[in-house]
């Protein structure tokens, strides 16, 4: 199994984690956004849209991080981690879904990490405002929750972890939010856990950062 | 079963659309979001984010579009709308993905179409110019495809299909997106197919639009 992986990125973090969790070994193809590999013919014929995570499974190519954790889980995960049963499926994908929501990524948590970390354009405090907002309610929500989405882990978690987790990063303090903490604290210690990405200059050095016309301006 | 459903919502129409191609019959229950009925405590305690459409199966709640999808399609649909298997699960699933993606969403055509319907604050130009890249990309990706995702309809299509084929309400034109226009005659065709939803004084006076930080400035 062939991995394109830009380090620093949570979308790819969230992948590494997952095949980490589930034993599973591959090789790692770094692309560096920063010199745009992402946008070149070759890796255009593997994913349409450009972006990394790409995965290569014996030539069946998946793109698109929700899509990589269904199908990892699905196909090596048993039923455990993205249950077939409608009610379950229906409430861990509810969480795949939220990952991809914007109070995580483009107007909240993953934005506000951007503009700290690549600067990227835009209006800080409104995101981390935004991103703050949402975990404020996901504290209260996990108060008496053990999971986000069922009574074990599921790809719910993983898909909602990072970005959260890593709010730090874009300038939005996790510290009040102790039921969060307590789900991350669970979250770490399953077998297979790997650390978050930090920044370092060596691999803020080959990412663009997020890019596109609504990165463009504020 | 009952729908807690506003009208001109696309996320609301996403299920009225799937439930009608299921042939399932169910109670509307409009919920007036201008008068915030959907922050009341009995409502919050269906939807703890406060969102429509939340779906009441038999007693069985389901929130977030997406994850109502996935529980009809599971609950309703044989294997046909989201099939179990790995690789069929994830091009499906990357399409779910994607319906919730700043690209349709936040800073896209859903927020296009808010700013123009219902007054929502924003940079018209910046998001029409963001959901019309989105737009190029599938219109390139549809040209030798019949369904996003599988050789037959699946719910990537309803997920998809409500923003992409409302963006001239929001001032983008679909006319020059010859190969978007032909998936969507195909799948206007399906049986059940009902119309999108058309902005009238009456469904805009009880819409708040989208609201929320992230929609506060700019």
């Amino acid at each position: 199994m062939k991995l394109y992986d830009l380090e620093i990125s949570g979308n790819c973090y969230k992948v590494r984690l997952f095949l980490s969790m589930l034993g599973i070994t591959y090789e790692r193809v770094p692309v560096n956004t920063r010199l745009a590999q992402n946008k070149r013919p070759e890796f255009l014929a593997l994913n349409p849209r450009g972006q990394v995570p790409v995965l290569d499974d014996a030539g069946y190519i998946v793109w698109d991080s929700s899509s990589i954790l269904i199908y990892l889980a699905r196909k090596y995960g048993g039923d455990a981690w993205y249950p077939s049963a409608a009610r379950d499926a229906a409430e861990v994908a509810r969480w795949v879904a939220i990952s991809q929501q914007s109070e995580i990524t483009t107007t909240g948590l993953s934005r506000a990490r951007a503009i700290t970390l690549f600067g990227t354009p835009g209006d800080l405090a409104r995101f981390q405002n935004h991103g703050w907002h949402f975990l404020t309610f996901l504290d209260g929500y996990m108060r008496d929750r053990t999971w986000l989405a069922l009574k074990h882990p599921t790809i719910g978690d993983i898909a909602c972890y990072p970005y959260i987790a890593m709010a730090p990063q874009g300038g939005v303090s996790l510290d009040q939010f102790t039921a969060l903490n307590a789900w991350f604290a669970r979250l770490r210690n399953l077998p297979g856990y790997i650390e978050l990405p930090q920044p370092t200059p060596d691999n803020i050095a080959v990412s663009s950062g997020p890019t596109g016309p609504g990165l463009s301006k504020t």
